[in-house]
């Protein structure tokens, strides 16, 4: 720990989420008459998380040497797009908690859980159309269509992840896990934030694909840095504990465990995992969890994570070899480690 | 029955139909290893209906002069949002027939069906962008504009609607009916294809409110319509007889019994709409509709939406004013009445 280090970094963070908050909360119609939808999205809002999209588009464009403001209406895009996925994930879940509150459909029934997330994604739509008085409507066209490409990414990544869970699928290699959380996570999380604000801060369209390494790599160290933390964490990361272990997701850890259990391990693991979720109990959830750590499947995870970690280190000095030794540099320098450091 | 109006009027139907659905097929990425998503999106919109809001859109643009080909993309944005809406609407109301075929959460799921209304949403955006090439960037955003607001009074008459299903909401009235489905269905389906195909045709944006009052006439006559066909209508229709009835829906004819039955009526009409949906069995509905017969109910909504298919046609005569005596605009008047004659 470098309490020197991470203090400032902090700071940042909360500003730039700040920033982005800001934005997004005036995009939000008035709750009058509306308590089912635009109350429902100011409150779930009320509770969001860290604000690391936003963060990674806004200090990408000044690291570039663009002005914040450039970049605002995107980022607070992508911050009520994550939300937006979060709720619609929660419900395809089953989730019950999420950032230390009960889920929008706990709160307020499936039906309109599903409604609100519907709405959340038209009004990140909105700001991109808000964008087009800030950066012309060429330029705002340019940026809508990396918006474009993360939301058909991240809605196949989870059609991937839901259709093997669905399949009970048994059979998957790390290669497709790999694959899952590209599509996933890193596009939209990591890749499409920091391209986003490097076209906003001018950068030439072509130079883009230099980010896909850099948040391919930092993404699935994130994912799953987020997948053992989801098995091991304490109360403080604000969701269910081993709730991927009733969900049946298809972790690395998971996979790991498919191929390197013994025989009646994999067979009772096969048929525990063809349950429906209702039907696993926390007995089936501790004993997969137990054997994890015997057969050294979260030690295999914890190292691929390290190992990404590594190759994104590599992969930022290339694609921001050209920014300026600013503030925003620094602070993604500091993100990339924060992102596998951070315990919640 | 008019056959010899209706058979030219049917084929042209098809014609739009046959254009946008093209254009829209176009934009669905290839299915190859994404079977959960392009596959359930591509089989789902092989059962789609019959492509009113398309037509509308085509055929208002060819009114007032304009080619077909520059509202082609918003017509195909205009029928993917509308399947984008039925898929998440049939998982928020648990219906299990749309279109004579199983609904998506039916043969899939709900966490599978909440993720590919969510692209079918995203691929309706991506036809809005593709339309920048056409339309050039600028008039692109004005009619992206337009897609912004239906969206939002889209999602804010289904969380009206929802929101008093939660409640049990038995107070209402017929003007909040009327709010809602202003809401809910005018503007999606009748006002915005309009005034969307009137932009394409290169109509002058400051006289696009003279659609707002035909559309929602129209609009009206043909929820309340549908309505009534749901409870009334036979197989053809597609969906289960009375599945509004099992949901709870505050149709006009609900709002009518629980002002004009008895007071024990109201009573037992309260509770049963009180309790969970599963819960209501087919003897309750029964009751609720034959009390509908008897108090007139039916009757009632039918007379309200033969009131406001006469006011949409007077509407209809000075929104198209200016419009060319061309076979668009011969449609669009024979559409009007359909709206309301059609059976299914």
């Amino acid at each position: 720990m470098m309490p020197d280090l991470t203090a400032p970094f902090l700071a940042q963070l909360a500003q730039y989420r700040e920033l982005s908050l800001e934005t997004l909360l005036a995009s939000i119609p008035a709750s009058d008459g509306q308590p089912y939808l635009y109350g429902i999205i100011r409150e779930t809002l009320g509770h969001a998380g860290k604000g690391l999209r936003p963060a990674l588009c806004l200090a990408t464009c000044g690291a570039f040497g663009g002005r914040l403001e450039d970049a605002l209406y995107p980022a607070a895009a992508l911050e009520m797009l994550h939300n937006a996925f979060l709720v619609h994930d929660d419900v395809e879940d089953y989730s019950e908690n999420r950032h230390n509150h009960p889920t929008v459909h706990v709160r307020y029934g499936m039906p309109l859980a599903v409604n609100t997330g519907d709405a959340m994604q038209a009004l990140s739509m909105r700001l991109l159309r808000k964008n087009a008085e800030v950066a012309g409507p060429e330029a705002a066209w340019r940026i809508f269509e990396e918006f474009d490409h993360l939301l058909l990414r991240s809605l196949e990544g989870q059609a991937m992840e839901l259709g093997w869970i669905r399949n009970n699928d048994c059979l998957l290699k790390t290669d497709d896990y790999v694959r899952m959380v590209l599509r996933k996570t890193c596009w939209y999380s990591f890749i499409h934030p920091c391209r986003v604000g490097a076209l906003a801060a001018g950068k030439d369209p072509a130079s883009l694909d230099l980010f896909n390494d850099f948040g391919y790599y930092l993404g699935a160290a994130f994912q799953i840095h987020d997948d053992v933390l989801n098995l091991t964490g304490e109360r403080q990361y604000g969701k269910e504990t081993c709730g991927d272990l009733y969900e049946g997701k298809r972790t690395l850890m998971l996979l790991h465990l498919l191929e390197n259990g013994t025989a009646p391990e994999k067979e009772r693991l096969h048929a525990l995992l063809g349950k429906p979720r209702q039907s696993r109990s926390q007995r089936d959830v501790n004993w997969v969890y137990g054997l994890m750590q015997d057969r050294g499947s979260i030690e295999y995870a914890r190292q691929a994570a390290r190992e990404f970690l590594t190759a994104a280190e590599a992969a930022f000095d290339t694609a921001y070899r050209d920014a300026q030794p600013n503030e925003h540099r620094q602070f993604l320098s500091s993100l990339v480690r924060y992102v596998v450091d951070r315990d919640r």
